[in-house]
C-alpha cells in the first residue's frame, strides 16, 4: 500500500517560494476582486503593510497593476491606494469551439472581455476544421487590437472551451472522442497551446469566479447546448473526475422504458427533456415565446419539458447537497419559463435536508461564461507565478 | 462581489508553523503506511536525512512513534532505521451507530483496531437512546484495556459513524432529522464529543486511505444498510455537500413510473432494488444463498436487483467519471453475486469515456471499514499538529 497519492510532498518553503505565493495572492485578489484597496488587501491577506508595499510596487513594475488615489473616499484623513489590475495590458485568448458556434476573445486581467469574433459553426465540422477559423479570429484581434501591439503589455497564454458534442451533418448530436481536441490544438498560431476544458467545465468555473455563483462552495452548473453536461464545483474545488469525463449528467437514465438516445442507451435525461423541447438555443427560445403567446401545444412541451428538467436536478441535488444550481446556455430560457415546474418537481423529489439550502439560478455572465472560463485558464500560471510569467 | 471565499488567506510561515506541519507529515505517512525506512520518509517527504532525524525524534519523545532496526535488509551496510506507529499505546474511540447494530472500538495509531464491542441496535431506538450502550461500550473497554490506563499512553480523541436512516419500530426506514445525531452526542463520558460524519462517508475515507480504493483519488463507495448513501471523493477529497448532506444517491429516481417511496418520492433507485432483494444484511446474505443453491425465483430476484444496481452505477459513472466504486455492506453480497449483470448495465448505459477505467471493487476492511473511518476522524486533530495535541 502506497501513500504517496494522500500525502503531499512538502519542503521548507524558502522566503522566495513565500514571495512568490503572495505575489499570486494579491494579484488573484484584484483579478476577482477588481480595484481593491491597500487598506483590504492587508486585512484580506493577513499580511502587514509595508509587505502589501513591497508586493504591488513589483507587481506594478512587471506592468499588471497599477496604482492610484481612490476618486471619492467618504473619509476624512490619507485615503489607502487602489491596485487596479491593468485589463487593457494583461491579457488572454479565450477560445470556444461549442456545437453551433466559433467564438474567440481577448479577454483582459479582471476577466474583462476586451474584444471577440464569433462565426457560426457549419454541421458536421470536426473540431480540427474549425482551427483555421479561431487562428483567424486571433490574428484579426491582433491587428486591430490597440494593446496587444505595444511594448509594456503583456500576454498570458490562451484557454480553449470544447464543447464534447458535435451535431454531425446528418443533424444527429454526437460524444467527441476523448482527446480529440487536445490533440487538434497545436495549430492555431500561438506560442504555446490553449489550456482545454469542456464548456460546462469552465462556463461553472467563470461563474464560480465572477458570477451566479461567487462565494459558494458547492455548485452544479448545468449547459444545456443540444445536450446537457454539468460543470461541477464541490467545497470549492471543481469536480472533473479520472479522465476529465465527468459531468455528463445529461447521460442519466431516467426513465428505463424511455425514448432510445444517441449514446446507445435509453431514457436518458437530455432525451426526455428534448423529446418535448429541443435543447438547440433557438429552438427553445421559439418554443418558450409561442408559449409566452398563448400557443396550447408550446405550453404542454414547456411544462412537460420543464418537469424534467426538474427531476433531473432533484436527483443531482440529492447526490451533491448544492447551495446552488445554475441554468445555462439552451437551458436558462426553458428554466425562466418553466421555473414553477422546476421547483415543484424539486420539492416533491429532493430530501429536504438536500434541497433545503439550494437556490436555482441563471448565469450571471450570459452566453459569456463559457469564454470568461477559458480565460481563467489562460491565467492560472500567471496567478500561480506573476513576475516569472510576466517577463517570459 | 466579494472574493473572500476564493481566496486561501496567507501569512508569511514561521519556523514554527513549518516544523509543525513537517511533524503532522511525517506521522500521517506512518499512519497510514505503516512501519517505513528514515530513508523512505526522507525521500517521500522531500526533507534532508538530518531534518527527519530531529522529527523522528520529537515524535519518539512524544510516544507518538518507535524506531528500531529493521528485522532484515538484503542489503550490505548499515541498515536505516525504521520508524514505527506506536499503535498500541496512541489510540482513539471509534464509534458506530449503524441500522441494526451499535458498535465500538479502540484503534491505535496505523488505523489497528485494538479492541470491539457490538450489539444489535433493537427496531426503533432514537439515536440518543443507543448512546447509553456506546457509553457502556468505552466504560469496558477502558477497565479491561493494557494500554489505555498505562502511564504513556495518549489518547487521542473520537468519532462516530451515524447512519442517517433509521428502522422504526413498524418497520419502516426513515431518514433522521439531520443534526440529530450531533446534538446527542454529548453524553457518552468523554471529554470532549466525538466527532462525527454519516456512515457511507467514513467507510469510503476508510477505504480511500488504507482499504480498497487507496491510491485512488476519484471513488464511489456505496453504502447499502436498509437503504443506499455514498460516500463521495473527488480529487482525493471528500464530497459532503453544503450541510454534510450530499451523497443521498438511494433516492436517486430512476423510475418515475416505480414504486412509492419511504422519502414521498417514486421510482428511487434504493426502492426499485429493494423491490427484488430487501437491504438488510441478513435479507440479502439469504437472498443470495438460495439463488447459489438453484432457487429460481431467488436467482431471478438476484439478477433484477443487480441489473438495477447496475443502473443507478452507471448513473454515477457519468456524473463523476470516477476509477473506482466500491460496494459495501448489504451490497457487497449482491454485487459479488450478481456482478455479470451489473457490468453488463454498466457498460450498455454508461458513456465509454466515463466507464473506460472504472474498476468495481468490494471493501477491504469489510464490515469495519465506518469504525475504522470513524477512528480518522479521531485521529485528524493529532495528525495535524502532533506534540500539541499529545501533550493535552
Amino acid at each position: 500500500m502506497s501513500a504517496s497519492s494522500q500525502i503531499p510532498q512538502r519542503s521548507t518553503p524558502t522566503q522566495d517560494s513565500v514571495r512568490r505565493q503572495n505575489l499570486g495572492a494579491l494579484l488573484r485578489y484584484v483579478h476577482v476582486s477588481g480595484d481593491t484597496s491597500r487598506a483590504e488587501l492587508t486585512s484580506q491577506l493577513g499580511l502587514n503593510r509595508s509587505t502589501i508595499g513591497a508586493l504591488t510596487a513589483d507587481l506594478a513594475g512587471a506592468g499588471l497593476i497599477d496604482e492610484g488615489v481612490p476618486l471619492e473616499t467618504g473619509r476624512a484623513g490619507r485615503p489607502s491606494l487602489v491596485v487596479r489590475p491593468r485589463s487593457s495590458r494583461v491579457y488572454g485568448y479565450a477560445l470556444s469551439i461549442e456545437v453551433d458556434r466559433l467564438r474567440a476573445a481577448r479577454v483582459g486581467l479582471g476577466g474583462k472581455i476586451l474584444d471577440s469574433r464569433e462565426l457560426p459553426r457549419p454541421r458536421g465540422t470536426a473540431v480540427r476544421d474549425t482551427l483555421a477559423t479561431l487562428a483567424g479570429f486571433i490574428d484579426d484581434m491582433r491587428r486591430t487590437g490597440s494593446a496587444a501591439g505595444s511594448a509594456d503589455a503583456v500576454f498570458v497564454g490562451s484557454g480553449i472551451a470544447v464543447s464534447r458534442m458535435m451535431r454531425h451533418a446528418d443533424g444527429v448530436v454526437r460524444m467527441l472522442p476523448p482527446g480529440a481536441a487536445l490533440d487538434a490544438a497545436d495549430d492555431l498560431g500561438l506560442d504555446r497551446p490553449p489550456v482545454a476544458g469542456n464548456v460546462a467545465d469552465l462556463a461553472a468555473l467563470a461563474e464560480h469566479t465572477r458570477g451566479a455563483a461567487a462565494g459558494l462552495d458547492n455548485v452544479i452548473y448545468l449547459h444545456g447546448d443540444a445536450s446537457i453536461s454539468a460543470g461541477i464545483i464541490a467545497g470549492g474545488r471543481r469536480v472533473t473526475g479520472h479522465g476529465g469525463h465527468g459531468g455528463e449528467v445529461g447521460h442519466m437514465v431516467v426513465d428505463p422504458q424511455g425514448l432510445a438516445c444517441g449514446c446507445g442507451s435509453r431514457g436518458c435525461w437530455e432525451t426526455e427533456i428534448a423529446r418535448h423541447v429541443s435543447l438547440d438555443r433557438d429552438a427553445v427560445t421559439a418554443c418558450v415565446e409561442a408559449a409566452r403567446l398563448g400557443d396550447p401545444s408550446a405550453r404542454d412541451a414547456v411544462r412537460r419539458a420543464a418537469d424534467w428538467l426538474g427531476f433531473g436536478v432533484a436527483n443531482l441535488v440529492n447526490i451533491f447537497n448544492p447551495t446552488a444550481v445554475v441554468f445555462g446556455g439552451a437551458l436558462r430560457a426553458l428554466y425562466l419559463a418553466g421555473a414553477a415546474h422546476v421547483r415543484g418537481r424539486l420539492s416533491t423529489t429532493a430530501l429536504p435536508a438536500c434541497r433545503d439550502h439550494v437556490r436555482l439560478r441563471t448565469p450571471l455572465l450570459g452566453d459569456d461564461a463559457p469564454l470568461v472560463g477559458a480565460a481563467e485558464l489562460a491565467f492560472e500560471r500567471l496567478l500561480a507565478d506573476p513576475l516569472e510569467t510576466a517577463e517570459s
